[in-house]
């Protein structure tokens, strides 16, 4: 592909690229759409993937084509917009360009990056093979191999340690991700797999959730996290928090003095901001997100802008909606500068947090209102199924979840790759 | 995992291993369902595979669990029946047990091989990087990977000639899958991505069918196969018949003299037996398959019998129903030697054959009637959907096909691993 490509004539409309297509990069392209501007979304993936629900395609409950939309499809209908599948790998601020994967170079004359966040395994990169995260549908396709994977092993295994380890699974870190990975980890063998081995009582598994901080949900109120600790126990989630990870092999788990035996471990410890953030020169925080003015504009450089968790913004939790306030406020101030006027502040509306833990269980902050239980399990469902991207998505979500929930059954229980390695 | 584990104590009833749960497998494992028998089914994936259908899934019609069934899940209630997930290597007749991929070995008092067939290049292995075939989901999600990815490189290469091998589609071999891939492809480029691209026109995309023989649809009487060919050519694929493949590289197809410049190129020609068919020391015809007695026992082995596209049986034809009655005999006969009774001829009920071509297009051949069109569509429709294996599978493809059909487009289109190779 030349640059000509990308050479644009005199007098065109202000060209405006946004790096990323998750929330924050979606919802500015989409607050830009009637703009008198020429709008470029570069993704290296052809979907928008709805992460709310990607720990559901990691536990076999939805297919991945469920939680992910296409982005041309998206944005089909928004004629000043173009979509690139590609990867931006490097910001030149002074030249007002991206480089993408290949060489090639786009200009522009705004920016929006909104290129989220990367998994981290905090200096420990040598865990990787031996723990997945969760962050795209690769990532969720390869938990669901692993742990339905496990099963079958544990099935043919003789030796009762070696099935043991096979029938344990340990997911490290107690956040939102975590609670949700172990809840529904312990749903899958003590109901959805029931009666079908003829060796191994699947409702023997245990999953271990470990967490560093001295409780789960850390961001919570400290009673709600107190009550999803004592759900997630009811469902059969063995909980320690206050545990520090300092070694993970094939074999399984070392805390500290601690050992677990184990053949599969989850990643759901921590997230580092996109690398793109540090080719800015700006000052970045301690994880790696870009310290942005009040507008979201880096420092020194109004034109360009930071949405969704690659901003560093105080009291700004790096959930879905706030990454959807700050893409449409980061298009919003484009489009004031056009006007000629001056960017405003990026507030932040707090509409509440929402964490599930498994059937009939979940914790919400709403305002001042906390709600646990099946209730807030409610809440999560509706809100969940409305904000799904497309209509079609929640018809099949919907139906995958009340057949899931009448028959306790998970119909995307397909390993794909079995035979391939491990 | 030790032998131990297979180490039968004496006077437990007979032991039937069953290999390879397709249509074969699965119907002779259910036919055995209320038998005094202990029953091992071995795959080496954990899922039915609803082949027919497997083609969404390439064409991203479908998701994957949307055609495949966990086995477990489908035997559960088959008290005399596990699930074993393995790979069978090896047969020993004389010594009457299976080798798994791991070495250990299975005792069988009676045996039922179902391994039906592997892609075959005819002596061109050198293709298959260049040419995915449609036999696995891996398969599947492969081709729809190349197909979504080749309209995206389209959009970003200027160069008009290699723009236009990444808009070209080579599909090989005219039979029923390589016509359902060729027209569902043409369907795509048409209609599903109507106005979704900014540099490129989807629907000047060039779809070819290569076939060896003078027509596709070698199998159906002739009046048909013109009749699907014309079907073909009116959705927008170029056929070419009697035209033979000499070369497949990363640049396009060569048919002798002849070159087709593309970057896209699906094999759809050709299979082979499953090697395991070698392992009998039995006659086998030029496909690999197994020349079996009448009763579809292994020549010298009555205890043994080979069932699905792996048994060699005249004017028996390679489709799933074939597989399903030659399943449930081998089982009936099983049970018949149990019984004392000798075993009895294999009888091929001729239901019909029907291939689909796209949307509103298709052929039938039902006993003496000849369909073609939107009827021949339809029956195929129903067809399909009823034979589906479980209901939760019907809803969701009966969902998937209503939406897909009202609004053109395809939800699964997923590209997993885009960035990854190619």
């Amino acid at each position: 592909m030349s640059n000509s490509l990308y050479h644009r004539p005199q007098m065109s409309p202000p060209h405006v690229i946004i790096v990323g297509c998750g929330f924050g990069g979606l919802w500015a392209a989409q607050a830009l759409r009637h703009a008198p501007l020429e709008v470029t979304v570069v993704d290296r993936t052809n979907h928008h993937l709805f992460t709310p629900l990607l720990y559901q395609v990691a536990t076999a409950g939805l297919s991945a084509p469920s939680v992910a939309g296409p982005i041309r499809h998206i944005l089909a209908d928004q004629r000043n917009t173009t979509v690139l599948f590609g990867e931006v790998r490097a910001v030149d601020l002074a030249r007002r360009l991206v480089r993408l994967e290949n060489g090639d170079e786009l200009a522009y004359d705004y920016l929006i990056v909104a290129a989220g966040t990367t998994l981290s395994y905090f200096g420990h990169d040598e865990w990787a093979p031996f723990a997945p995260g969760l962050k795209t549908l690769e990532d969720a396709l390869e938990i669901r191999r692993r742990v339905l994977l496990a099963f079958e092993r544990a099935e043919r295994e003789s030796d009762p340690a070696r099935r043991a380890a096979w029938l344990t699974f340990v997911v490290v870190g107690g956040g939102a991700t975590g609670v949700e990975l172990a809840g529904t980890f312990a749903e899958i063998a003590r109901h959805t797999l029931r009666g079908e081995f003829r060796r191994i009582d699947p409702h023997s598994a245990r999953v271990v959730l470990v967490e560093g901080a001295s409780r789960v949900l850390p961001p919570y109120p400290a009673d709600l996290a107190m009550k999803a600790q004592l759900q997630l126990e009811r469902l059969g989630v063995t909980v320690w928090p206050g545990r520090v990870v300092t070694g993970i092999d094939a074999d399984g788990v070392s805390l500290g003095a601690e050992r677990i035996a184990c053949k599969t471990v989850i990643w759901a410890a921590g997230v580092a901001a996109s690398p793109l953030g540090a080719t800015f020169g700006a000052p970045l925080d301690r994880a790696g997100r870009v310290k942005v003015e009040p507008d979201l504009s880096v420092p020194g450089h109004p034109e360009v802008f930071v949405a969704g968790d690659l901003a560093a913004v105080d009291a700004v939790p790096g959930i879905a909606p706030a990454a959807k306030q700050m893409g449409r406020h980061a298009a919003k101030n484009i489009l004031r500068l056009i006007a000629g006027r001056p960017s405003v502040k990026f507030k932040y509306r707090d509409y509440g947090q929402l964490a599930t833990i498994g059937r009939n269980a979940a914790v919400a902050v709403i305002g001042r209102v906390k709600l646990s239980g099946f209730l807030a399990w409610m809440v999560w469902l509706v809100a969940h199924i409305y904000f799904l991207i497309n209509f079609r998505n929640r018809v099949v979500v919907m139906l995958d979840w009340g057949w899931a929930y009448f028959t306790y059954q998970r119909y995307a229980r397909i390993i794909i790759r079995g035979m391939k390695s491990r």
